[in-house]
C-alpha cells in the first residue's frame, strides 16, 4: 500500500504537517507537504516540505544544518493533517528560536517569550 | 490595535490553528479560524472555528460539551499559523479519542494507538 493514498490533500495537493519535539512535546513549526515530499520524508527519515512561495521542495536544514529526524508520524481523524514528532537539531525557526511560535499574544500585542539560541545572520550568511 | 491585523490569512481568509493541551503538551487537533472566529475565541475564551465544509462558525464542544478553554495563544514567525494551548474538556476528537491524532503510521499502515475515552454515538446521538 502507498500510505500517501490515505491522505486527503487540499485543492493545491498539500497537507499541513505539525512538527513537534519528540522529547518535550514543544510544537516547533507547521509546514506543508505534497505526496512526493511526504514520500521523501518517510524514505529519508528527514523532513522535506513543499515551499508554497518558492514552489520547490526543501529539505529542512539544507542551509542551516538544522535538520529534523522523524521519530513518529500520526494522521488525524480526517486524514487532512499530519503530526510528526522529530529530533530537532539546534532550532526549527530561521529567526534563531527553538520554535517558530516564539511570540505570545498578550493584551492585544505580541511579546517575544523565547530566548534566541543562534544568530541567524551567521548561520544563513545574511540571507533568510 | 486589532491583533487580527497581524495575521496572514490565506486566500480563503483562514489561518490554521494548532490546538495543544496546556497541561501535558499533547497536540489535540488542527482547525481553521477566520478573523471573526479568532475574535470570538479571544473575547469568549473558548475556541470558535470556521467549518470549511459546512461554511459556518462552530463553537468547539457545542454538541458534545467538550469545550476548549484558551490559556495561551502564540503566533509563528510568518504569522500564518497560530498555536493555542487549551484546557480540553473530556476529549478533542469526535471519534472518542483525547486527540485527533490517534493513528500512527507503522510499516505503511495506520495503527490506532490511543484508547477511546467516550462513546461517540452516546455523546452525539448517532450523528457526527
Amino acid at each position: 500500500m502507498d500510505f500517501t493514498n490515505e491522505v486527503k490533500f487540499d485543492e493545491n495537493g498539500l497537507v499541513p504537517v505539525i512538527i513537534q519535539d519528540w522529547k518535550n512535546n514543544q510544537v516547533l513549526m507547521l509546514a506543508y507537504m505534497n505526496a512526493e515530499a511526504l514520500r521523501m520524508t518517510v524514505n529519508s527519515g528527514k523532513t522535506h516540505f513543499w515551499s508554497r512561495s518558492r514552489k520547490q521542495f526543501w529539505l529542512k536544514g539544507e542551509s542551516s544544518g538544522h535538520t529534523q529526524e522523524v521519530k513518529e508520524i500520526f494522521f488525524d481523524c480526517d486524514s487532512d493533517t499530519i503530526l510528526m514528532k522529530v529530533e530537532q537539531k539546534v532550532a526549527a525557526c530561521h529567526e534563531g528560536y527553538r520554535s517558530c511560535f516564539f511570540r505570545k499574544l498578550e493584551n492585544d500585542t505580541l511579546a517575544v517569550v523565547e530566548e534566541k539560541i543562534f544568530n541567524e545572520s551567521e548561520v544563513y550568511g545574511g540571507k533568510k
